[in-house]
């Protein structure tokens, strides 16, 4: 199944991690495929950080790890889902989830007034 | 807020559907600023097809169409979740999810093993 995957041009596959309990998507975040393996042996959550460019056990620093409860891998094999259960707010903000920050129909209205 | 958000080298962002009534995580997309745009504006989940490298109403085609409930994106701006009541199956393949197959410790085994 793993040797399947479409990694993309850097290596890398989008993973997004999703709260088991509350259904609530976490964080997206970018595995390479040794990313992959140390999830699906250890039972934790590691990512590949591509600003740091190495590999990211997520809660290294805060503390604030993620616990896999199972992993999923779309219809064509180039994005994985990993239902967890987080220890602690996954965000660096401190918030629970990263997606915290709301987009509306005015925002493409002014986007597009800024541009007349 | 849509300014500035974060597209990549090719110009897309990742976005999430998920759906809103029952928090499953429905697939991945790409949307480039066009296809957000669009989302915003009409309601309807438009991404943009990386395979065929045009904008695409999703459910055109299938009629399988994802209606707005509310859009987010992350703490750092390189993500779009797209919180949905979809009108019927996401997955091409027939599917409610894209997300049916299930990756554990055993395939990181058995590709170890083939390595071998």
């Amino acid at each position: 199944m793993i040797d399947n995957l479409k990694f993309n041009e850097q290596g890398l596959i989008p993973a997004i991690a999703q709260d088991d309990d509350t259904g609530e998507v976490l964080m997206l975040g970018y595995m390479n495929e040794e990313a992959l393996r140390r999830t699906l042996s250890s039972g934790e959550v590691w990512f590949y950080s591509r600003s740091r460019q190495e590999l990211w056990y997520k809660g290294e620093t805060s503390g604030n790890r993620i616990i896999v409860r199972s992993v999923w891998k779309d219809c064509d094999s180039d994005t994985i889902l990993v239902k967890a259960r987080p220890t602690g707010p996954v965000c660096h903000t401190g918030n629970k989830t990263c997606f915290f920050q709301q987009l509306t129909k005015q925002d493409v209205e002014t986007s597009h007034q800024k541009e007349n």
